[in-house]
């Protein structure tokens, strides 16, 4: 039945579960997803009536100022819990209320690598209590909460008792969007936020530029975008879209993580920043192409302490991704200039030297700005000095776990990508492909192990966008969200997971989110937007 | 650069075509997909005013009643000139109009296998002619018309000087939707309907029942589907939706081909209409299962009569698909009652012939009801004698173009569907694989080649409903279009293509209709609706 590893899915657990799913419905039993890591269901149910519900914040609240985040929290899981209705809190007499409390007054913030997501929620009679350590636990209590209410055949909406702890396995769960190699209206960006956050997401990797195209306007450097965007109007990101992107994700926990990528990856940052990248030669002229940014110019780390500068104040997260990934060597090759700077610095032939040269500024422009940096695996493998890195991200395919395991033997945190390329189209049923995947299963210590701090579901931009975005990242997405979520070992088995994946599916076209099907099926309410 | 097979993509020609590009702009000389089999552009450009611009007939027309197809048509394709406006025909003085004249005023039919779809469309100053035998040519000459007009950057509108003469390669260009293995609402057939016109799609061929569900609301047997149904209410077509596609098909010029598939496929059947099913037996008891349709009992037939009764008058298409692929054979050979039966009739162990004996059957019954049956390639390949059938649907993989050859060897027509089953996934750039295929290129007769009528695209359920329906189909389906209406030879290369069906993937956008990229890049509008 189940080929598990390392959990187990043993016939007696198995047999228990289905009596509880027969008993219970599927819907009030094991309708959460991702897992919660305890749950006490049972077989005890309140009825909701949108009239008479409310969410309430524990008195000691009230006193000081009202928590935004949460109450805007609040509008949107009413809107959510009682499709149709939405949320006054003028209501005079509740008869359920969900009563929030929180150790930590920390509205005002953003959430970072650190924040604690842990949350209890407790159902019983006639009102239900959701106690988190902060304001970013406490949204995650609110997801559960929201996926713990059902309505019967005659439309009442139910809720069963239930004893909830919770806490994500991993600190970083990520999704990066591509929005070079084709422009993500804001709204889908927006619309991908929401679906996260039903997901337990809680990073959004924004791969701003790559060699395409250019889309974040600068307000120091405009011609990046007027001149490397695909149109310097209506295909560009600006100041005011990255700040709503921002906002729109804290509301919901989840962080901005921007990543400008270079020295490789670069051409469209050419058109409107001249000198930056290298011309590439062909015998001893100029080929007219060019190739990774210029490292041996003085003047490209001025440009990029500016621009970096610029990033570091516009997102607030204080890590950044510098990029670092498959930089093409035959241009700087063909340069004599380079070739003559790698003599004087004493490289020899080993461009990759003159990367780590490169890379190495860079990470220290960024410390001086105050912010971590993450890089692609490639500037681990390629140089011997790693002292100066932090987070490296795992994503070439093949033993990704001895990639993963080298990096935290050298003593830095991974996010592990490599398994969760999911713009590569491909079977649906495929999901379990992307839940059977084991980031710990390597031999190491503890300590070591703590180092992986998490993972990333990958929507490069070649194949994708506003227009099949949607239904190659949902519901698959959410296969990854539950490994990193959830304790492996209650999730270990495939068939197990798959009704209540099924069932996740189905709430999320009840949200509006475009989630392609599993297999042979339907929902209660299908995707009607066409 | 090319590889081709059968046509030729000469240097020559290529440079030629190139230089039209280059002097015509992409959008003028090569924007129309599928291509035109004659058609001669120019630079010449004539600017184009929403406020000034009509659509008229030729006069002998306005003598007869007006033609609605062709008025619902005008209003449609007005929206889609001049995206915004629409069309109110109070125009006193046009600038601009598109004439259209008729050889045939068939306004009030439905488009049927034997219709001409040829038309002429002739652009010069001021005006535009369109000429064709059926008012379904007509249709196919408005959209090419509207593919013709372009904007320039200051947002004018322009067509160029151009004479067109087109008709298709092959009468049968259609796309099979399965509506049972997931339900797709009403609204996501119209707007498939939509995006069929727009590539010159003919047939809908409406796979509406099979196992997993029975979503057909019979007036005869409303148990089929309020037992057999996802659910009797939401999940069904009522006799209105269904007459709403017909109707909403035959504006497009497109046929609906129902598809009521038997023996195998049908255990949804069973649910509202007991004793048609097989019961399969484990030893000497029922096992509580059942199999295909009994062919054994007379109640069958007089069932499979009285339904596809109701079908023929449902459906006015001289055509119906009655299915016949993957008959299960175990349940048959399970059950005694069964066995005696093929005893009796001296059929020996072979359960081909059983088939073959209710095929046969099926196939007389909708003879009686004065239509045409199509049947899948099983039919014609299990069975001795063939010359009850009439046309076969050839969809296994492999070397399909075997057996085309022989089908239309035995003198039956064909329709062929195994190059083109895109409900599988696959990285969209493999439009090509959809694109290079040669239905003909098979050793045979010109009587032969005649006889193969055409091709379907095939959108299986399994993994596919609303949610990703639009992006899986187009553009790749586009690509088939241009296969099945466009000389081969003048298409035959891929890289010649691949700018035109780029551009035309961007019309799609324009007009609403998600179609997936087909690589890295942009288009001046995208697709907004998340």
């Amino acid at each position: 039945m189940c080929s598990v590893n390392p959990g187990h899915c043993t016939l007696i657990k198995y047999i228990f579960l289905l009596l509880i799913i027969i008993h219970l419905g599927l819907n009030t039993a094991e309708s959460v997803w991702p897992l919660p890591q305890i749950f006490i269901p049972s077989p005890e149910r309140y009825q909701l009536k949108p009239q008479s519900f409310s969410f309430g914040y524990r008195r000691y609240l009230d006193t000081k100022h009202s928590c935004s985040v949460l109450d805007a929290a609040f509008k949107r899981y009413f809107s959510i819990l009682f499709p149709g209705y939405s949320y006054a809190n003028l209501i005079t007499f509740s008869v359920f209320t969900l009563t929030i409390s929180l150790d930590r007054h920390d509205c005002e913030g953003y959430p970072n690598q650190d924040s604690s997501e842990r949350y209890k929620l407790s159902v019983f009679a006639g009102q239900a209590s959701l106690n988190a350590e902060t304001v970013w636990g406490s949204l995650r209590g609110l997801e559960t909460f929201s996926q713990l209410v059902y309505q019967d055949d005659l439309g009442s909406y139910y809720i069963n008792k239930t004893e909830i702890e919770d806490y994500p396995q991993f600190n970083y769960r990520g999704i990066l969007l591509d929005t070079s190699r084709h422009y993500l209206p804001v709204q889908a960006i927006l619309k991908t936020l929401d679906a996260m956050a039903y997901s337990k997401f809680n990073v959004f990797h924004w791969h701003l530029v790559d060699d395409p195209s250019f889309p974040y306007q600068s307000h120091k450097f405009p011609d990046l975008s007027n001149k490397g965007a695909f149109h310097p109007v209506t295909h560009v990101y600006t100041q005011s879209d990255v700040r709503r992107v921002i906002s729109y994700a804290r509301m919901r926990g989840i962080r901005v993580l921007p990543e400008f990528d270079s020295p490789g990856h670069t051409k469209s940052w050419g058109k409107g920043q001249s000198e930056l990248l290298t011309p590439c030669y062909r015998g001893a002229t100029p080929s007219g192409t060019f190739g990774p940014v210029n490292p041996t110019l003085p003047s490209t780390y001025q440009f990029m302490l500016s621009l970096l500068k610029e990033v570091a104040s516009v997102f607030p997260d204080p890590y950044i991704h510098l990029g670092g990934d498959e930089v093409d060597f035959s241009c700087w090759r063909s340069n004599p200039y380079i070739r003559a700077f790698m003599h004087k610095m004493g490289f020899g032939l080993d461009f990759s030297k003159l990367e780590a040269f490169y890379i190495e500024k860079i990470v220290n422009i960024t410390s001086i700005l105050r912010k971590t940096s993450i890089v692609w695996q490639d500037v681990f493998d390629y140089h011997e000095r790693r002292k100066f890195l932090s987070v490296v991200e795992v994503w070439k395919q093949g033993c990704y776990l001895c990639e993963v395991r080298r990096v935290v033997k050298a003593g830095l945190r991974v996010i592990l990508a490599s398994p969760w390329y999911l713009d590569q189209p491909g079977p649906t049923h495929n999901w379990a492909r992307y839940y059977n995947v084991w980031p710990l299963a390597f031999k190491g210590t503890e300590k070591q192990k703590s180092l992986v701090i998490g993972g990333e579901v990958c929507m490069w931009g070649e194949y994708v966008d506003a227009t099949n975005l949607s239904p190659r990242l949902w519901p698959r997405a959410s296969a990854a969200a539950e490994r990193l979520w959830s304790n492996e070992r209650q999730t270990s088995c495939v068939e197990r997971a798959f009704p209540r994946l099924q069932e996740f599916r189905c709430k999320l076209l009840r949200r509006g989110i475009q989630a392609e099907p599993l297999y042979v099926g339907h929902c209660k309410h299908e995707y009607q937007s066409v």
